[in-house]
């Protein structure tokens, strides 16, 4: 056990030297879990650090993602590629080890992590995933998916609602192969947490169904023990809760909050180091410590050894062995772009008055039957969303072979579980909830787009549309709060052929999240021809022209396109030239050069209307000053959709009036 | 037992006829929590039909909102001004009997439900305000404050994370006061939840060191048991575990998700009226059950008890009863307005260098003296959010005597729970956490503007100010976001003189919650003279001016205010005439009468450049198509924050070569 200890305290050496050297940070969470790390990572954990992205090994997630410096140190010290004078540089702009782990910079970090609760329901997904995979490729013999999920967390995230979410879901699948780590020590930023969080997260655990140990969280021994029975029960999650002393070490500071946030400053690390008996200079490692925390020959070894069953499998099964490279790579199958195409212009000669998510599911049945990647799934809303389509087959509790989840009224860890699928790999999940409830996965959302996962989002009911539910239920603000969130791709189609080329983009994309804004109610379908259903993909188009430069421009998304369309028309037939600019998709307009978006919206013509039923603010970006915005800035009411559009204003005449006052 | 079943058979009634003839909405709970609402309502609830204000009424939550014909029955049969040809007209557009209960517009609706888990947060609020106030204005002899809080939860709410912020809180205070009826019938809109909800509720509530007790739900005697039960241990919160049957009493939709969201059918509706020997038409009440449910004489004897009482109390105790209808009323003290002048006035001559967040902790000193209504607390993040003032004592597990909550990480909890708090009244609950986790709250904030309470939130580390947190911590379209939500008032001042006001505006706003985002870091201040002082109030101001008309007017917020000041001297010294304007609040500022808009923003000049570290898309509302936005629309990064402004784009240099583009 000295030994463990002495090989944790490497852990705590780097972690005070790295926060003190940055001026920044949170010494006291690496400290306390050091002792955790080590028997996890040193007596469990399988992973090659020379290739981080084995497709077999073991995930860690560092749900308390503030201790960056305790996986920055156990990537170092493991082997992975993450130098020491990276780790001098920690929080420095441009390093490999910035303030939070940041997924697909830093090697080795399967998620980012720091806002609190979503690492834990990331590792829900990466679990489950783990299940779902192993029941589509694994044949007798060849367990080609065949590994553990295992997860930190502390206090903040067992506070933070989500992680109720994400655990009563993981124990009702009874996702046997997730082992969490709980880093109980009592402490958080205002103090001693007894006063705000009294919980009995045994009892809390064990209503999830799950198997709780609980442990010295410093005894290497007593943990190896218990990470192993944690393995053994592969029916139910396993929490161990870890009791630990938060800065441990450090006789001042241990146990105490001023561990947590700040640098221990050099007088208290001094006096930390003779207390745990660390008597090397900072950032210097003996090399007899380093070799005995190397991963590397282990981790050589055991994706060897998978590659050589991986190789045996693709004798065996060379399709099955093709598909699960296809998948892990995240390549389209083939021809999936002329099918595509073809299916777009087959809805565009088959016009249908249908709603937009309905539109969306009629798209899901046509994508699926190309993508076995795909995992959908609602938060309850199943019905209602129409998520699911003709692929669908449920998973259930034990029973992973399947491909669509209820993810029960939780929409938070639906999202924060779909980016944790994603991430493990092989899987490209999908998500539905009412529009107005994105605002409950809200930071999820964003944490796709910030780590440029594909996620999909299916956001249904989108505005007053919605009718009798009322204000509660009607999105007003929701599409507009979306498109600000950088890197995330909002779509507003407004017919079928829309629709789908809106989820043919969606599917396509690679570089971060897209989500889909659908109506409850029927809208009728534009004409186009071909060009113009190919213009769908730029995101924004001409749909209706006139001849010569257009006395003005009528600009709108989904629902409010045909509205849009009669009061040209209207116009029309009062001598006005029109043009009609659908404007399915903010940001892939704004991606195109300037040429194109210029022959759109001509720089000179400035009288322009926008209509859309919701937030006006975004929409001055295209109409500018001059123009003018149908939209509304106020809550919606309950009452028939029928009746709310005309009582908020969303009439061709209005349209026709706001078109002539910009023409004035 | 007989006699409550036939009492509860009239909500049944009316729900299903309710729904029915609005052909939307859902008659499977209210049908399913009839016994429950029975049991409650007739044998507990002290309230006055006539006085749905009385200030020591119970407090009844409907947290399962799209149960609303449940409370709209209740409400009607009870005697307030519900009458039935309101609940004739459910669902439609103007009428009292809205989808989702809405606080405001239905008497005795005490808080609008609906977004699921938002209501038990909210009952916990109130449960937090009875106790609180009770320990401010009791005196022995004069329970004045003593009133239990009620709360109706499904399965639903039961599934949300927020369910779980709220009620390990409540358990870790000890509201004892507090009862929640769960109506457990093992349905949600997917089906059977036992595929995707687990739970052992009891063992869950257990660990949150709940009562939990458990019963048949439909079962009027042992449910009058039960909550007497729950009312008699006022140390711990109680959870009556009431196994239901949604849709109870429809023969073949009873115990079925087809009973959830759509009408029963005239069919199925009359099959029910015989299995629930419920013989009256549609809407139709015999008179003897009118006379059983009526709450008038009783709850008209328990108020003026509580007024003889109060009499009394006011005698004996004059100063305490005055400020104790003060705070009811929401009244702010007398020299409230001028006090605030002439700490505004004294501010600005009295220049310093300071975080806006540490200026709104001293704005909150100055305030806080005059405002004993004030509750205020963080997630966590008490000495980052500088959210405790020089009055602040904390509440504490079984010790209400203060007005400081330490949320722990549960921002959702925290404003879902302060808008409970002042919808019971007495209180101007504030809360703080960093302006990225106010997407953790998103909808909460959102349902305080919806309600149009005053809630105040406080959101500190507001840009890549936020510096090596990195890319997580860092908001970039929160600010922008926020001022998407319609009555929401986002306040971002730029030094302690627009952080003083911008508090006052939010303390003196009744209609509508109000935000203020500030910065980690320090900030210079601006020059003024009184009467821009004074012009802060109106959003948007002209801080620096030039003589005659500008060529370019430079607009700002925050942060970014000084950068403007400095490109403007910059400019001014190459000869440019330039406008310098503050604008730490849009709402308030759109809200001014055109002429003082002009006058800010001469139409004429369009050389326009908006600087703000964050989302540009709202700015082109104020710059147009001819002007520039110096912002950011992607992620920032881990680094010190002195280097990320630069990097970013944030620089004097940047914003004149801005400028000077527009004036080409």
């Amino acid at each position: 056990m000295a030994e463990y200890r002495e090989l944790a305290n490497a852990v705590r050496a780097l972690s005070m030297d790295g926060v003190q050297k940055a001026n920044s940070g949170h010494p006291g969470a690496p400290m306390g879990m050091a002792d955790m790390a080590e028997a996890l990572w040193r007596g469990f954990l399988h992973h090659n650090p020379k290739d981080p992205k084995w497709p077999n090994r073991d995930r860690f997630v560092l749900s308390n993602g503030h201790a960056s410096m305790l996986i920055y140190s156990l990537l170092h010290l493991s082997g992975y590629d993450l130098p020491i004078e990276e780790l001098k540089r920690f929080r420095q702009c441009g390093s490999k080890t910035p303030g939070h782990p940041e997924h697909g910079w830093v090697p080795g970090v399967e998620t980012t992590t720091g806002p609190l609760g979503q690492g834990i329901a990331n590792a829900v997904g990466m679990a489950l995933a783990e299940r779902v995979l192993a029941s589509q490729f694994n044949r007798p013999g060849f367990p080609v998916v065949d590994h553990y999920t295992y997860a930190f967390m502390g206090d903040g995230c067992m506070m933070e609602g989500l992680s109720h979410e994400a655990c009563s879901f993981a124990g009702t699948l009874g996702l046997g192969k997730l082992v969490v780590l709980y880093d109980s020590n009592g402490i958080s930023i205002d103090g001693e947490i007894k006063n705000w969080f009294g919980d009995d997260t045994r009892k809390r655990f064990e209503g999830y169904h799950w198997q709780v140990l609980e442990v010295d969280g410093h005894d290497g021994a007593k943990l190896r023990e218990a990470i192993a029975a944690a393995k053994a029960d592969t029916e139910h999650p396993s929490l161990i809760i870890c009791h630990t002393t938060i800065g441990f070490g450090s006789p001042n500071k241990g146990g105490k909050s001023a561990s947590h946030g700040a640098p221990l400053g050099d007088d208290e690390i001094k006096l930390t180091r003779e207390a745990l008996g660390w008597n090397y200079p900072p950032f210097e490692i003996p090399e007899g410590i380093y070799k005995e925390w190397s991963a590397v020959e282990q981790g050589e070894r055991l994706e060897a050894e998978w590659k050589g069953l991986f190789g045996a499998y693709a004798e065996k099964y060379p399709e099955l062995a093709a598909e699960f490279k296809r998948r892990l790579e995240g390549r389209l199958p083939e021809g999936f772009e002329q099918k595509t195409a073809d299916f777009l212009s087959q809805l565009q000669s088959n016009p249908q008055k249908v709603a937009t998510r309905k539109a969306s599911q009629n798209a899901l049945d046509f994508f699926a039957k190309m993508l076995p990647e795909f995992v959908g799934g609602s938060a309850d809303l199943a019905p209602s969303n129409l998520t699911i389509n003709k692929e669908s087959h449920e998973i259930l509790p034990g029973k992973f072979d399947g491909n669509y989840l209820h993810w029960g009224v939780r929409e938070f860890a639906m999202c924060a579980g779909n980016n944790g699928m994603l991430l493990h790999g092989g899987f490209r999940p999908y998500g539905g909830t009412f529009l107005i409830f994105s605002e409950y996965a809200r930071n999820a959302i964003r944490m796709s787009a910030l780590m440029e996962i594909p996620a999909l989002y299916v956001f249904t009911h989108d505005s007053i549309g919605v009718g009798e539910d009322g204000p509660t239920h009607q999105p007003v603000e929701q599409t507009s709060t979306l498109r600000l969130v950088p890197n995330l791709d909002t779509w507003r189609p407004c017919d079928q052929v829309e629709t789908a080329a809106a989820w043919a983009q969606m599917i396509a994309r690679t570089t971060g999240p897209s989500d889909i804004v659908c109506t409850r109610q029927g809208l009728e379908q534009m004409p186009r021809d071909l060009e113009q259903v190919a213009n769908i993909a730029r995101g924004g188009y001409v749909l209706k022209d006139c001849a010569g430069t257009p006395d003005v421009i009528l600009l709108a998304t989904g629902s409010e396109v045909a509205l849009a369309f009669h009061a040209a028309e209207e116009l029309a037939g009062k001598g006005r030239k029109v043009r009609v600019v659908s404007m399915p998709c903010f940001e892939a307009f704004d991606r195109q050069d300037q040429s194109y978006k210029d022959s759109v919206l001509p720089p000179a013509v400035r009288a322009r209307v926008a209509v859309e039923a919701g937030s006006t603010g975004l929409w001055y970006k295209y109409v500018g000053l001059d123009g003018k915005v149908v939209g509304m800035d106020c809550f919606g009411a309950s009452g028939p959709a029928g009746e709310l559009f005309p009582k908020f204003g969303f009439t061709v005449e209005n349209v026709v009036k706001a078109a002539e006052e910009v023409l004035r």
